[in-house]
């Protein structure tokens, strides 16, 4: 930044055109406005962020003489307007040298007080305030500060004195120690300045401020504040303002004093006054805990004057910044100054309180107060969750066992069991159970049932584990990867801590940390937030997107209505297979699907050769079919794959019956079935092993022989890349008789409640499509499976065909897909795997972490759409199928329906829903509000 | 298709404007063009595939009133032209009735000759020819054809009836048989007729006209036509023409014969007529075997006239066509008639050697020529394959034993071996051995490259096995699905068929076959084809596109260079890590790199800590950063991982070395390592099993120790779906030490090289970006490891950046990408499994090629570039990438590369080359003239 004269760096408090936070910081601005607006402020200027950029871009990094300039004039105007003068001898100026950036980070850059102090000021301060003793303590805390800040002496040194000294004198309290030794301590002080730096304390006092301007302009710099902004993603140009202010002193007796308050309370939003204040005290008292402040209560009955006065500015305040203040404050002989204000940080809860109240108060429109709620936060209003306090105490305790992902939210705590068998036992006699594997997989769904919470040492947000957990809504913990689990030795282990089976553990699923030990949740319903309902209410009304909810069950879809889900966006199929009394009906299939599905196709084959041929091969045609159609009829396998499918059938007319029924009204779709066959079976390691075992101890058994067949499908249908294999409609294309099943057990369900006066509107979803003929196939083929449970019902049923879109061809030729679809959802689960060839899975336990802390990738793609690649994809299938088929409706759902950026996202691609997970409907709703309102605004 | 009067559906030879092959279909083109040349043809008309598609849509399959008077209205035309009249008793008219669809569908549908005799006219044949035997003889062949064709009767009655008469009346041969025995037969099977097809045998010439018209209409929907359709990709719409000639006989004594001619000998493509005739002899009659006809060189000596005849009228077919002719003719006492002219089916080392000579001979352009050929099929002539004759008779000896993947092109033959060890052992010895495994893994190499060829049960045409065998350039047949595999056993079984280890196999890597036994082979080389060598040097001067090849070692790249490659493009390194004494190495390195990689990042961060930290903080900063610094020197990970990747370096060196120097003043692209660290490590599986028996046998050994803690590390990189898992950049980043070590061998070598007076080449390509800051990040750190090199000898090496491009990701934000890439290479293998959401291994075995089957695919996107999904996004990668780097060099390294399909559209794209393995790059050469060639015809 080039340095010119044209440059104005330094804003007088009462001065107009200084700007706002980004120039002032947000401390500096604060002042200005409270100067401005009239309000008790002591006199003093802003050195601005731009000049502090021009101190890191200056070749030497120094104040330059132009910024020196202005400081030095901005320093007579104070001067003036307090009356009194920097190193004068009889009525000497004190100011604070404070840093203050746009955004807060506190404690985190240096501050300075009681600057101008000499062994000359000093005396005119004594005089000044009729106490020497006063004066020389604030002149030991001046050497002390600025000894620290400025001149990089261990802060240890000064306290090690300071306690020397009080043990020296036998007194316990730093306001028992007289003038003379507090004079004794300045000189003690000074020698342990110039041993330590290497120079004499500075006692000039011009030269004293030109060093502390420097010292915060560096401290901007510090490895903690970096770490800091890293933290909080604030980007590291933005500089720190410099705040030069008139000293005043809350510590010159009783009728003084500090404090900090709140225009309301930050924890639960009522409307009241919310702090603490100490008596005869300076800031640093305050912060030091040596003595415990009262709380502002007190204020009103002790100083009650000064309290009305508060209770004013608090009011201007709030108008002013239509937001809830934090305010500092200091009384100096009982005369209220304001030393900052800054909007409060506070609980999603009193954000929520706030908001709505001061709708009603007239300080905010709806649209305002809407916007101003953080939509990820009002998620923690949802989910039980553990006391904040008790979590505090158990970091403080070294009882935080491991972290690992954030797989599924909630907080849960119960007996940590490390096999499926043992937590449904122990679940089903009532107990608190925590089910703790290595990994999961479906033999360990009723134990996962069973349990209050699921911790896994491996596998990523998309695991068994965390995949079911999401599905049953339960809290987990997936991918621990410092854990050791050994479910033979009843254990798992995380650097020295072992937990035995049996022992109490907590895990928070919001956050992936682990605790030993059973800490204390807190649950919560919307039903009971009417803040938060009236506030969701208005984001109704502003939004644009529907909300639907990712739904598997009827009790889930019970819980998204009660959220406000205006439908179902995918209801997974096969989550259902996994329930424990289904999963050997579902094996049966498999083992039998492979020869079943061979035989039925040798017959088709057969038979369609015997149409079309000439008539002299007819005879032997015949012959073939006939032979074919008697191994079909002989076959166990397919008499197996039959019964099975039959039976899966009934109980799926029964799952989608519920589903339908709680959702009347509403569209349900249902995606047929998904992920690869040899999910639902053993894997191949374990029935190797069985096999090996089998052979040594039954080696002609009827289980050895099972084992090994059983080993044989697991291996045909092994993948290497599962991901990429055989799932989706080519499951649908390969074993048509499965998803055949599963639509006439929809429509079935339709039929029968139509039957009974409902209104159902399902939605059949096709998955993995990537080729426009792959839906055309299946689709030809389940209409007919739709139109003969139709006609065997008497029952029109309004049900449409769609699918996902969650692969990049399917997203480059849209067009030609909205030829035969309905509807477009986009799985950007999938999605994003794909465009990026990220394995979730492998990804986010090897790399993916580490990318983000590296800012490789700006965030996770699989929690925030990434727009540029998916986001190019999805925008190009929005316009091309919309340009085919002009009503098509786009959803999305994968998991980042419920993620606000993305949301947002979405909004602007002109989709007409997004699905998610049935605690995130809330934040979806105020997410789809806030991405209308933040349209609208930039369109104005 | 309406029918209305305005359409022309039947045309006689001689008209004008009947237009091509697509309306008069192949042969009635031919004849029509020969007519009007002059030649000598019998008058006749053809009835286009328009009337036979208008005859598919009309409501009942039947001749219009329309199409039935153009048709008699073109035999009145006929009938002057012949001078004979059909039916007429006197002076009858026969004509034959043939099926001619556009392309040649051989034997596939139906011919009627003779028609027009019945009780009456044969007696008019008889005084027309002078025989009444030739006339009986005459009639039976019609009553037989047609029974057979029209009337749909079993044409083994008339066979049987024939030998029995034969039987009766003691004689051999048909022509011993007398006019009166004849005459019988014409009753026999005119009872046969009425018996079967439940009515007489129509009598009326103009009735069996009708019939055999739309018998031969039909015969384009027989089930063996629509089965050759499908096999040749011929459309099913297209329909047939039908030709009604005037019947010519050879069969009319010793003046009289039939035969066919090829313009030049299809085999070798020398100019000289080639073909055989018979004397006395009607086509069916050579067809049948029951006389062995005569060479065509024989006829000039015994026909002289005819044979001059023929000579002049192929030099005028010819230069008609511009292309060599298969002609059928007939002699009717001495006169020669032409029946039939088409291009002719030829060798591919004909269709070569013609090409080239009809250039010189002034028929052809060199871009005619170059454009003749058809670009896949010259593959043939570079590789390794066996006897055609043979193939054909292990065949029919049920010596076929199974039909695998064509995973790597050429034949092998030797004993099967079913260790890598043994393998390794008996190639040593110099026996031929083919490796079969159930699939292979590193462990496997030294085996393979012993052999001869690689055959296994399981794996797709991206397996190890496939990858391997192509970059050694052995035959491989992978993923052979039916073969049962048993190791232990040593033995391999197929349906009833097993094969003992040591019994003698051959497999073709080009078509996927596996025979018992021992094929002979053919072997062939581009410098001993000079004709091929001219033909590629027209294609070089023709196209744009540069042709380069996938090289991992100088000994490939020397092929290469033979074959006329002018860059690699791809040279893998880590295939150079499978090799046998180099394995044990790699695998130290990734059982130490976990723990190395972890305490040198421990210790950057602890430098990286103390350089910026507080001075205060220093003391204790630096401490740490010691303890830091003594963990990685005491730790033997550390010293095990930099001295493995010290090994392994020098023998990189080495091997860049020699590819730069094969490949001297030409660019050398060499892809970072790709793979994910376990392929390098024994399965997980195996691991687990080894270290269950070691408990048993040696609880306490060191051997479990070393087991166990491999098995560790195996568990920790083991991956759910590897290739969407740590692999390509993403291990550049997290193990920087392993490209670090690449780079530095690439620069060395090169360095070493330029000193040696070289001119070198190399570029750095990283594979799997998919976000420009992975590329940002890699290639800062390497540009250090480049420039340190070069420093340390001195050196200025003209190196590039570049990235492949395999990801969906990677073209959508290719703009970005561009910025610090100084070339693309489209990774097309993967492109396409990301794109589709396919993994290879996986879906070419489990349903892809169902897919293809089925139609739902129209090809196997791994074969030929899938250009709407995955082209759409090189398109825009292309595009977006040029925008920001003008001079982007862009190619493609998939195996794309090498198929023509895929080369035109690259060529469309602007790509600036294509790369592919040695022996693809002919056909790529060629493949690439076409599509310069194809779009300058497009654009005139």
């Amino acid at each position: 930044m080039a340095v010119t004269t044209r440059n104005k760096w330094v804003y007088g408090f009462e001065e107009e055109g200084g700007g706002g936070r980004d120039l002032l910081g947000g401390k500096g601005a604060g002042l200005a406005d409270m100067t401005r607006a009239g309000l008790p402020v002591p006199p003093g200027f802003t050195i601005t962020t731009e000049a502090c950029r021009a101190y890191y871009d200056s070749f030497d990094r120094s104040i330059s003489d132009v910024l020196w300039q202005q400081i030095t004039s901005a320093l007579r105007d104070l001067e003036r307007a307090s009356g009194k003068k920097l190193g004068d001898v009889e009525n000497p100026l004190l100011v604070s040298v404070r840093s203050g950036a746009k955004f807060s980070m506190p404690g985190m850059m240096d501050t300075v007080l009681n600057l101008g102090l000499n062994e000359s000021t000093v005396q005119g301060l004594a005089n000044q305030t009729g106490s020497a003793r006063f004066a020389y303590d604030a002149y030991r805390r001046f050497i002390q500060m600025f000894g620290k800040v400025v001149m990089h002496v261990d802060a240890e040194l000064f306290e090690d004195a300071f306690s020397r000294l009080k043990e020296e004198k036998g007194v316990q309290s730093d306001t028992d120690l007289d003038q003379t030794a507090l004079q004794g301590l300045v000189e003690t002080f000074k020698q342990i300045v110039q041993e330590r730096a290497g120079q004499p304390f500075p006692d000039d006092p011009i030269q004293q401020l030109r060093l502390a301007v420097e010292a915060v302009f560096d401290s901007w710099n510090t490895e903690r504040a970096v770490a800091y902004r890293n933290a909080m993603k604030i980007p590291h140009d933005l500089g720190t303002a410099v705040n030069v202010v008139a000293m005043v002193f809350g510590n010159m007796g009783e009728d003084s004093g500090t404090g900090v308050a709140f225009t309301r309370n930050p924890s639960t939003g009522e409307k009241q006054l919310f702090g603490e204040y100490l008596a005869n005290a300076q800031g640093e008292d305050v912060v030091s805990g040596a003595r415990t402040p009262k709380s502002i209560s007190e204020m009103e009955r002790d100083y009650p004057e000064v309290y009305e006065s508060l209770t004013d500015i608090a009011a201007r305040l709030e108008a002013h910044y239509k937001d809830v203040q934090d305010m500092e404050f200091t009384v100096e002989r009982g005369k209220l100054y304001m030393l900052q204000t800054r909007s409060a940080k506070r609980t999603v809860q009193a954000a929520v309180k706030t908001a709505v109240d001061m709708v009603s108060e007239g300080l905010l429109s709806k649209r305002e107060a809407v916007g101003r709620i953080a939509a990820d936060d009002i998620s923690q209003l949802l989910m039980p969750q553990f006391e904040p306090a008790a979590v505090e105490a158990a970091r403080d305790e070294g009882k935080m066992l491991a972290k690992g992902l954030n797989a599924s939210p909630g907080a849960a705590t119960g007996k940590a069991i490390f096999t499926a068998d043992k937590a449904k036992e122990l679940g089903e006699r009532g107990q608190d159970v925590i089910l703790v594997r290595p990994e999961t997989n479906p033999d360990d769904v009723h134990g996962m049932i069973a349990a209050k919470g699921i911790l896994t040492a491996r596998g990523g947000a998309t695991s068994h584990a965390a995949v079911v957990a999401r599905g049953l809504g339960k809290p987990c913990v997936a991918g621990t990867e410092t854990l050791l689990v050994q479910p033979r030795q009843r254990r798992m282990r995380a650097g020295t801590i072992t937990v035995r089976e049996g022992e109490e553990i907590s895990i928070d699923g919001s956050t992936g940390e682990v605790y030993v030990g059973r800490l204390p949740t807190v649950l919560r319903e919307l039903g009971e937030q009417p803040d938060l309902l009236t506030l969701l209410s208005w984001a109704d009304e502003l939004r644009e997107l529907e909300v639907w909810a990712n739904a598997d069950y009827p009790r889930d879809a019970e819980v998204a209505l009660g959220f406000g889900a205006q439908g179902i966006g995918l209801a997974r199929t096969e989550h259902m297979f996994f329930e424990t009394e289904r999963l050997p009906v579902v094996r049966r299939m498999i083992l039998s699907a492979g020869r079943a599905v061979a035989l039925e196709r040798a017959l088709q084959d057969a038979e369609r050769a015997l149409a079309s041929a000439d008539p002299s091969r007819k005879p032997r045609l015949q012959a073939q079919a006939n032979e074919a159609r008697r191994k079909v009829k002989a076959s166990d396998a397919v008499t197996a794959y039959h019964e099975a499918l039959d039976r899966l059938g009934e109980v799926q007319k029964n799952d989608f019956r519920g589903l339908l029924e709680v959702m009347e009204g509403k569209s349900v779709v249902v995606r047929l079935i998904d992920p690869p066959l040899h999910e639902f079976l053993p894997s191949h390691e374990e029935l190797a092993f069985k096999v090996e075992a089998l052979h040594e101890s039954a080696p002609d058994s009827k289980e050895l022989a099972e084992a090994e067949e059983e080993l044989a499908v697991v291996e045909a249908l092994q993948e290497q890349n599962p991901m990429l294999g055989l799932r989706g409609v080519r499951l649908s294309i390969l074993y048509p008789a499965i998803v055949r099943m599963q639509v006439s057990a929809l429509i079935a369900a339709a039929c029968e409640l139509i039957q009974a006066g409902k209104d159902v509107r399902p939605e059949i979803m096709i998955p993995l499509v990537g080729h426009p003929n792959e839906l055309k196939v299946v689709r030809q083929e389940l209409e007919k499976a739709a139109q003969e449970t139709q006609t065997q019902y008497g029952v029109d049923v309004p049900y449409k065909f769609g699918t996902m879109m969650e692969l990049p061809r399917a997203c480059l030729v849209a067009g030609e897909i909205a030829e035969d679809a309905e509807f477009f959802s986009f799985g950007t689960n999938d999605l994003t795997q794909t465009t990026y060839g990220f394995s979730r899975d492998d990804a986010e336990g090897k790399f993916l972490l580490e990318y983000v802390e590296r800012k490789i990738l700006p965030e996770n793609p699989f929690q925030t759409l990434d727009r540029e690649g998916v986001g190019r994809l999805m925008r190009a299938a929005v316009k091309d199928g919309r340009a085919v088929r002009r009503d098509l409706k786009i959803g999305i759902c994968g998991e980042h329906g419920g993620d606000p950026s993305s949301v947002e996202f979405c909004h602007q691609l002109g989709l007409d829903y997004v699905s998610c997970s049935p605690y995130r409907i809330p934040v979806a709703r105020l997410a789809a509000a806030q991405a209308a309102i933040g349209e609208q605004e930039r369109d104005r």
